[in-house]
């Protein structure tokens, strides 16, 4: 089960600013990667030292920082000094229990969300915490562990495919949160198949663990919402063109992953919807089973017991019974328990039970 | 069952304004129709290419360019060229899964919104989109399919009927928008006579395809509310005069298209209510006939049981039993059971259950 | 049952402004009436052709012209003509699926709201739609067919009473919502006398007709919210003084309107928050039925199914069986059973069964 | 019960300002009580006839007139015609079915909310209409009934406690009102108190009238939001500082009572929601009850209904039935029986049943 | 269980400004503590009067005085006349009912919340006020009861860690305001483990027990949520700078407190919805369980009924009944009870029941 809140109570008390990894350490060192590039020239390198980045700060290129593992808190305190960011924001990073959210201070814009994968195994939802650092000529971002949801826009780059050479930080900060917003139709695209399949299994045969399922995915769907619907606010924060970073013709293609983050938004709550429904449904679809089986018993035991009653008189012992002496008296009360059966099998059939 | 999501994942990852269609592939070759008409004048024609219409771009007729069918993303990108779209507005037409939305750029306004239909063999509401480029005097018309619903606004354009032939672009991209609009009612009517027929069921003789039936008609419902739910939004953007495109004059009609789209959605709401509502109904009804079951049950064990529990009585084969000598005993017992049947029928009768 | 929504399909692709009539008709012709007053004279006659009211239109007096019967489109288009009122006002007017709505075009404000009656028989609430034209110095009243309603409104007019003679159009047309409005009230009594006679039968007597009922009132509910939740909007729209057709004078008039709307939305949201929770409570009323019936099963079967048991065990016929030789085995066994008893009814007892 | 809905249906159709008095006439003559009061003297009194209050309608002293009894509708009229009150305001405030709300006018501001008394033997919710006029040195109060709320507020204006003499007629008229909303915590205490014996049945021993008393409980809360939420806005207003009445000083009180206003309505919120979540606890209370009744059956029957069976068998009447001629058979049997039996405890007590 | 609402009704009818406590009493005097520092000098003490601590509030260093217990409102009362606060201030600080809020006064901030304690034994959420006065260079709160939530703030201004020595009182107000919501944290990491071993219990293995902890859950947290709700509009008032005591600086912190009680109200809410859908979840658990007993009942008793009827044939008594005197009678009847017993079992696999 995915958990309902990062455990983050080792930082309550501490002075604000000081740098705690809330998370999982996934990895030894942190990994850190360098693309500085121009519509001219490229320069793309794995960096031993966070330092070796410093000098690329105030060249007139585009740099992207890419900083994998939070653990080691040392790296982002250095860098965050050197390209002069604010120590709550700091901490915010490190932090991986953030909502998204989107601060603009003056000389830069600060961006995070969650990244999203969907454990089929489990039917989890798993997040990751993804921040971004924009300034005018740069952008660092950060995330838990190594993974390959930036690989296209790196080859983009590489490959000068499309704007992303010739435009400025904001639009490679775009591509960047669009890259996780496209992923996250990926993973709803898993979580909607798995709630179809389990739509099946519950009109058709719905068993204790169909219940199981349809709560745990209900619960990973109230933690989706709650992961993914603050970021409505924080790209259009980032729209609203209030940071003079992000120029009128990036705004164009912010609005573009808006309407994105809106279209997931929606698709959730349909899909939370659909899976309160079903919850509603399961428990009719059980009663019509208990129906069923009442039915059964009730027809078997309403046949037989008044039957077996009939028997267990003629089965008494008294001296002075006149029917046991008739010669057709057991034919006659074969007869009697034929008519009976019969009568009742009418009365069920009126009464829709068979 | 209609899907909750477009299969949108093969597009992750790639440049933005990247030509990829989602959806399904239901054509040979793009259809392209041309209307060009003034009040005096009209001209209209099937095109074998889409370069054909380029030279009505800058003619001071309206022209009306309807290109049916999105696979084949080369047509749209050259008409895109021409007429000088945004990128990410022909990769919006060519993904089927977006939500209804207007974009004003400064030359055209861009509006997206979805068709419905509904499938009566199988209670399903299938959605296609509709895209417009709506120019100062052009109008460009997206369907993936081939369909009918604008052939009524044709034929007020061959036969000059009302204002259309004397109005500009705009007057006839609301003309086309409120042919979609004015079919959401058709849609309505066919779902909420179902639901009609439904609650009947309901009420009357509820079956576990009853559930079922109920539970896929809300599942339908979700995803029709979702679909139609942004168009307010998007039809408003159009009303509020924002572009200048849009005349005063017309935007009265839009505020008619907007009533509409209001009064659609009210009624998906009321829809919905009363859909879950029916789940809730469903479950009581289930539990009304169980109990019947139940009472049926309990009426015949509760009399039997006792009766031949004596029967057992006098069944038993001891030596010494009194009442089996008596000369009256026989019938002695069989007035014991009436006169128990009598009590417990009035017991029954006192519980309301016979 | 009332019906989601009008059958208006038939309108479907028809050019903006086409009169056509959506709903029954219910008379042969439209009934024609004119009231012309100012504080010192009235003129009250029954028109044979609307033509007659023309020459009222720009006399001093206030005219109130009411046409009763919506269904002939002649009459009302050419009154639409004559008072220089905008098609899609007259569309929406004959067009009797409308939500209430207020709109201000610069000469009059078109006004629509829905009527409402309470079928006692049926437990249907039924709604008529009717429309206002008010101009500066007249007033159009439309109604679906001839209705009582007004009449005390024309009653203050003959008889001067109040402020109505010396007040202008506007007043005239509050005096006629405040009409409706307060026959709201009249049709909440009625519909929540009947919630409270259905409370009753569901607390003390549940049956599947009850929940037939309750469903069928929630429903009634449901569509009764949808057609006056948007009348709070249209009355505000009145209020908030954007016409200059409405003075200020009025408009302490058309807040209180306003009030008794809000109050009206209020109390039927209680009904509904009521009626929801009866269909809660209705479920949990069947199952305590339920269980009680099962408890008497259970009780009698738990007592004489052992009995039943043990007799059948002394009606065996082994040739060696000592417990039927002796003496006393047959007291002893009823002793046995008489015991078994007193321990099942102390039991019963203890869990409170009994 | 509490009535959703007061019978204002009399009213429907009179001219507007008509009064009527809406309620229950509780007492013979109004009762008339006038303080009037400044820093330095007092002046208390009842009065026989309201005419007696006028002469200090332009005092400069603070004046409160407080009129007990709303069916004298002619004293009403009186003191209006007087005070110069709107007849809309006179209509409202002997129409007891108002919802509360303020309204300023610009010599006086309206004011109108509900007084809650809670009876105990019913558990039913009481509301009392109570409105004031507050003028630039008065303030007139109208109750339905004679009542002892306001009599802490006299109190402290005889022994000129607090800032009470020094102030206006605003400090006057927040005093009442916070009087009123004091009360409501009182009435909030008895129904949470109330709740929370509801919770302890509820777990410990539901029967159908726990079922009964949450239901009504519900009910009397969906009334009491009804009568509490407006207030809100309408204590909202006399804050936002819009009438010049109101100064500076009294408005720091009445964002005091302002604050209290959404204190009671959050708990009036958390009330629903408890007792909604009671309604399904309940079900499942319920439930769980039905299932123990049903486990006693169930291991009951399924123990003695294969016994029964055997000794059935051997209690056959057939001729040649080796079985019955084995001198040990009998015992054979008896082993046999209790060999299933030991078999059924242990598949019982794996299940969990026992 | 945690109560409803805190016994106010001892207040109603008193004067606004009269000092009542509501809440426990939980220690003999007030624990008054001191401590004045700039970023040079630090001067810590603990108070026998509140009088000594006057002299500090004109001084240019920044004070704290913390005030532990309220019950003795004379403490609070000579305070708030020498820090010159407003009476209904005070009458706020002792009414532990009051709602999170923030009140500028021009001279001083008001400003109070809700501290909060998880009851592991219980399960139940306590919680305590606190209240701030935030003055341009002290800061006074008060505490209901001695905590040690305020000891690491203390610890950083005695070890001058962090910005804290060298900021003002509005500051050091935020730090304290900061380790109150931290502590949030650490309360929801409690209750969401509850929640997480209340679903293992629910899905595995529930009992009435079960019930009644998600029932009591449920209600804790409807009463968190009314707890810390409002706390977001008050935080959110102190960010908005209006008040000219918080500085640019300490804003961009306040920020930061106001993300994280987002994030503590967005959790809540997701822990509510959960907690609703378990609700849910047992109900459809127990019938689940209901179901698996009815199936025992019915396949035991629908085998051996028929089975028992037979043998009580052949148990009946009647002179004349051929087949007992069959020599293979007997073992005839065996073979149809054993074919019964067969086709039974087909048919229960059949329905998927064995």
């Amino acid at each position: 089960m995915s958990r309902f809140i990062k455990k983050i109570s080792k930082k309550a008390g501490l002075s604000p600013g000081t740098l705690i990894h809330i998370g999982k350490k996934t990895m030894e060192n942190a990994r850190i990667r360098i693309i500085d590039y121009n519509d001219k020239k490229l320069n793309e390198k794995d960096l031993k030292k966070v330092e070796e980045s410093f000098p690329f700060k105030d060249k007139p290129t585009v740099t992207w920082l890419n900083i994998d593992g939070l653990h080691d808190t040392g790296v982002i305190e250095r860098v965050g000094k050197h390209f002069k960011v604010h120590p709550l924001v700091l901490e915010d990073i490190v932090n991986t229990g953030q909502r998204p959210k989107m601060e603009d201070f003056d000389d830069y814009v600060f961006f995070v969300l969650k990244m999203l994968y969907f454990e089929e195994d489990t039917d989890e939802i798993r997040t990751e915490q993804v921040s971004f650092i924009i300034g005018p000529r740069f952008v660092i971002s950060f995330q838990e562990r190594v993974g390959d949801i930036f690989e296209p826009v790196r080859e983009r780059i590489r490959k000068a495919k499309g704007r992303i050479r010739s435009s400025g930080s904001a639009y490679l900060a775009y591509a960047l949160v669009d890259a996780i917003v496209d992923n996250y139709f990926v993973v709803l695209e898993k979580i909607s198949d798995r709630i179809e399949e389990l739509e099946q299994e519950l009109l058709t045969n719905p068993t204790s663990e169909t219940l199981a399922k349809i709560h745990s995915m209900k619960r990973e769907l109230i933690l989706l919402r709650k992961s993914v619907w603050p970021l409505r606010e924080a790209i259009s924060g980032l729209t609203r063109g209030e940071s003079k970073l992000i120029g009128d013709k990036t705004v164009v293609y912010l609005r573009d992953v808006y309407d994105h983050t809106i279209q997931v938004i929606d698709t959730i709550e349909s899909l939370r919807d659909t899976v309160s429904s079903m919850l509603d449904t399961y428990l009719s679809s059980i009663s019509n089973r208990m129906n069923e089986v009442m039915k059964v018993l009730t027809i078997i035991a309403t046949v037989f017991i008044p039957l077996t009653f009939i028997a267990g008189i003629y089965g008494m012992n008294f001296d002075f019974m006149p029917e046991l002496r008739w010669i057709y008296g057991y034919f006659a009360v074969w007869g009697v328990m034929i008519f009976i059966t019969i009568i009742m099998a009418f009365y069920f059939r009126r009464k829709g039970w068979i």
